[in-house]
Protein backbone atom coordinates (compact mmCIF):
# COMPACT_ATOMS: atom_id res chain seq x y z
CA UNK A 1 0.00 0.00 0.00
CA UNK A 2 1.30 3.45 -0.84
CA UNK A 3 0.29 7.06 1.07
CA UNK A 4 0.93 10.32 -0.71
CA UNK A 5 0.56 13.49 1.07
CA UNK A 6 1.94 17.37 0.30
CA UNK A 7 1.10 20.02 -0.80
CA UNK A 8 -0.36 22.24 -4.34
CA UNK A 9 -0.14 25.71 -4.24
CA UNK A 10 -2.89 28.05 -6.44
CA UNK A 11 -3.30 31.61 -6.70
CA UNK A 12 -4.83 32.96 -3.44
CA UNK A 13 -8.44 33.09 -3.70
CA UNK A 14 -8.83 31.44 -6.95
CA UNK A 15 -10.38 27.72 -5.37
CA UNK A 16 -14.07 29.07 -6.90
CA UNK A 17 -12.44 29.26 -10.52
CA UNK A 18 -9.65 25.81 -10.03
CA UNK A 19 -12.75 23.42 -8.27
CA UNK A 20 -14.66 22.20 -11.13
CA UNK A 21 -11.04 20.99 -13.07
CA UNK A 22 -10.17 19.67 -9.72
CA UNK A 23 -13.45 17.99 -8.98
CA UNK A 24 -13.40 16.16 -12.38
CA UNK A 25 -9.89 14.97 -11.73
CA UNK A 26 -10.79 13.56 -8.16
CA UNK A 27 -13.55 12.14 -9.30
CA UNK A 28 -12.13 10.02 -12.06
CA UNK A 29 -9.60 9.67 -9.64
CA UNK A 30 -11.29 7.84 -7.23
CA UNK A 31 -13.01 6.21 -9.74
CA UNK A 32 -9.80 4.11 -10.76
CA UNK A 33 -8.80 0.42 -10.16
CA UNK A 34 -6.93 0.28 -6.75
CA UNK A 35 -7.34 3.89 -5.42
CA UNK A 36 -8.36 3.47 -1.52
CA UNK A 37 -8.80 7.37 -0.96
CA UNK A 38 -8.23 10.63 -3.27
CA UNK A 39 -9.27 13.97 -1.95
CA UNK A 40 -7.61 17.49 -1.94
CA UNK A 41 -8.10 20.17 0.94
CA UNK A 42 -7.24 24.11 1.30
CA UNK A 43 -4.96 24.31 4.33
CA UNK A 44 -7.11 26.20 7.01
CA UNK A 45 -4.68 28.89 7.89
CA UNK A 46 -3.46 29.58 4.51
CA UNK A 47 -5.33 30.28 1.73
CA UNK A 48 -4.31 28.86 -2.11
CA UNK A 49 -2.35 26.04 -0.07
CA UNK A 50 -3.67 22.35 -1.19
CA UNK A 51 -3.19 19.99 0.69
CA UNK A 52 -3.12 16.21 -1.22
CA UNK A 53 -3.86 12.92 0.54
CA UNK A 54 -4.17 9.77 -1.50
CA UNK A 55 -3.76 6.10 -1.01
CA UNK A 56 -3.29 3.54 -3.47
CA UNK A 57 -3.53 -0.23 -3.38
CA UNK A 58 0.06 -0.89 -5.35
CA UNK A 59 2.26 0.94 -7.69
CA UNK A 60 0.45 -0.65 -10.61
CA UNK A 61 -2.17 1.49 -9.37
CA UNK A 62 -0.16 4.48 -9.12
CA UNK A 63 1.26 4.11 -12.28
CA UNK A 64 -1.68 3.67 -13.96
CA UNK A 65 -3.16 6.86 -12.43
CA UNK A 66 -0.40 8.98 -13.43
CA UNK A 67 -0.57 7.91 -16.98
CA UNK A 68 -4.07 8.51 -17.26
CA UNK A 69 -6.25 11.01 -19.39
CA UNK A 70 -7.32 12.62 -16.70
CA UNK A 71 -4.73 13.36 -15.29
CA UNK A 72 -3.36 14.40 -18.75
CA UNK A 73 -6.12 16.66 -19.13
CA UNK A 74 -5.56 18.39 -14.74
CA UNK A 75 -2.14 18.81 -15.49
CA UNK A 76 -2.86 21.00 -18.79
CA UNK A 77 -5.80 22.70 -16.42
CA UNK A 78 -3.10 23.33 -13.19
CA UNK A 79 -1.00 25.03 -15.83
CA UNK A 80 -3.37 27.08 -16.86
CA UNK A 81 -4.96 27.95 -13.63
CA UNK A 82 -1.35 28.90 -12.18
CA UNK A 83 -1.21 26.15 -10.00
CA UNK A 84 2.63 25.63 -8.65
CA UNK A 85 5.01 24.18 -6.00
CA UNK A 86 3.89 21.18 -6.11
CA UNK A 87 5.56 19.15 -3.42
CA UNK A 88 4.64 15.32 -2.92
CA UNK A 89 5.84 12.71 -0.68
CA UNK A 90 5.18 9.29 -1.67
CA UNK A 91 5.43 6.64 1.42
CA UNK A 92 5.40 2.39 0.98
CA UNK A 93 3.28 1.59 4.11
CA UNK A 94 4.36 -1.35 6.57
CA UNK A 95 1.35 -1.60 8.51
CA UNK A 96 -1.61 0.65 9.39
CA UNK A 97 -4.17 0.65 11.81
CA UNK A 98 -7.61 2.89 13.04
CA UNK A 99 -6.11 6.02 15.12
CA UNK B 1 8.58 7.27 11.22
CA UNK B 2 4.04 7.95 11.33
CA UNK B 3 2.02 8.89 8.88
CA UNK B 4 -1.69 10.05 10.06
CA UNK B 5 -4.10 10.85 7.40
CA UNK B 6 -8.16 10.90 7.98
CA UNK B 7 -10.75 13.40 8.22
CA UNK B 8 -12.71 14.99 10.88
CA UNK B 9 -16.30 16.99 10.51
CA UNK B 10 -17.28 20.44 11.28
CA UNK B 11 -20.84 22.13 11.01
CA UNK B 12 -20.82 23.10 7.55
CA UNK B 13 -20.63 26.87 7.47
CA UNK B 14 -18.17 27.29 10.53
CA UNK B 15 -14.23 27.09 9.72
CA UNK B 16 -14.43 30.97 10.60
CA UNK B 17 -15.80 30.43 14.14
CA UNK B 18 -13.93 26.85 14.16
CA UNK B 19 -10.71 28.40 12.61
CA UNK B 20 -9.03 30.35 16.27
CA UNK B 21 -8.94 27.10 18.42
CA UNK B 22 -8.07 24.64 15.36
CA UNK B 23 -4.95 27.40 15.05
CA UNK B 24 -3.49 27.42 18.42
CA UNK B 25 -3.41 23.70 18.35
CA UNK B 26 -2.02 23.16 14.77
CA UNK B 27 0.88 25.72 15.84
CA UNK B 28 1.10 24.12 19.11
CA UNK B 29 1.59 20.56 17.23
CA UNK B 30 3.68 22.22 15.19
CA UNK B 31 6.19 23.42 18.10
CA UNK B 32 6.35 19.80 19.64
CA UNK B 33 9.38 17.73 19.62
CA UNK B 34 8.98 14.95 16.80
CA UNK B 35 6.57 16.82 14.62
CA UNK B 36 7.83 16.52 11.06
CA UNK B 37 4.44 18.37 9.83
CA UNK B 38 0.59 18.69 10.99
CA UNK B 39 -2.25 20.52 9.06
CA UNK B 40 -5.67 20.69 8.31
CA UNK B 41 -7.46 21.04 4.93
CA UNK B 42 -10.84 21.63 4.10
CA UNK B 43 -11.85 19.83 1.38
CA UNK B 44 -12.49 21.31 -1.98
CA UNK B 45 -15.69 19.50 -2.91
CA UNK B 46 -17.08 18.76 0.44
CA UNK B 47 -17.80 21.80 2.66
CA UNK B 48 -17.37 21.13 6.57
CA UNK B 49 -14.77 17.65 5.92
CA UNK B 50 -11.49 18.68 7.65
CA UNK B 51 -8.68 16.67 5.79
CA UNK B 52 -6.01 15.71 8.67
CA UNK B 53 -2.11 15.30 7.56
CA UNK B 54 0.43 14.55 10.28
CA UNK B 55 3.84 12.55 10.35
CA UNK B 56 5.63 12.15 13.18
CA UNK B 57 9.57 11.10 13.77
CA UNK B 58 8.16 7.80 16.08
CA UNK B 59 5.24 6.52 18.56
CA UNK B 60 7.09 8.60 21.32
CA UNK B 61 6.46 11.89 19.79
CA UNK B 62 3.20 10.80 18.66
CA UNK B 63 2.19 9.84 22.49
CA UNK B 64 3.69 13.51 23.92
CA UNK B 65 1.60 14.54 21.55
CA UNK B 66 -1.87 12.60 22.57
CA UNK B 67 -1.22 13.72 26.06
CA UNK B 68 -0.03 17.24 25.10
CA UNK B 69 -2.24 20.41 27.49
CA UNK B 70 -2.76 21.80 24.25
CA UNK B 71 -4.39 18.36 22.26
CA UNK B 72 -6.62 18.70 25.54
CA UNK B 73 -7.92 22.05 25.19
CA UNK B 74 -8.34 21.67 21.66
CA UNK B 75 -10.63 18.53 22.57
CA UNK B 76 -12.72 20.52 24.86
CA UNK B 77 -13.11 23.10 22.21
CA UNK B 78 -13.61 20.65 19.31
CA UNK B 79 -16.30 18.97 21.33
CA UNK B 80 -18.10 22.54 22.27
CA UNK B 81 -17.92 23.94 18.51
CA UNK B 82 -19.42 20.46 17.03
CA UNK B 83 -16.52 18.16 15.54
CA UNK B 84 -17.68 14.89 15.22
CA UNK B 85 -17.25 11.77 12.51
CA UNK B 86 -13.13 11.54 14.00
CA UNK B 87 -11.86 9.31 11.38
CA UNK B 88 -8.28 8.99 10.86
CA UNK B 89 -6.24 5.93 10.22
CA UNK B 90 -2.23 5.56 11.44
CA UNK B 91 0.47 4.60 8.73
CA UNK B 92 3.72 2.81 9.91
CA UNK B 93 6.18 4.00 7.42
CA UNK B 94 8.79 1.85 5.76
CA UNK B 95 10.03 4.01 3.03
CA UNK B 96 9.75 7.43 1.78
CA UNK B 97 10.58 9.48 -0.99
CA UNK B 98 10.00 12.20 -3.01
CA UNK B 99 7.34 12.29 -5.66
Amino acid sequence: MIVITGTVRIPVGTLDRVRPAMRAMVDASRAEMGCLHYAYGEDVLEPGLIWVSESWRDQAALDAHATSAHMKTWRGAGAELGLHDRNLTLYQVASSKAL
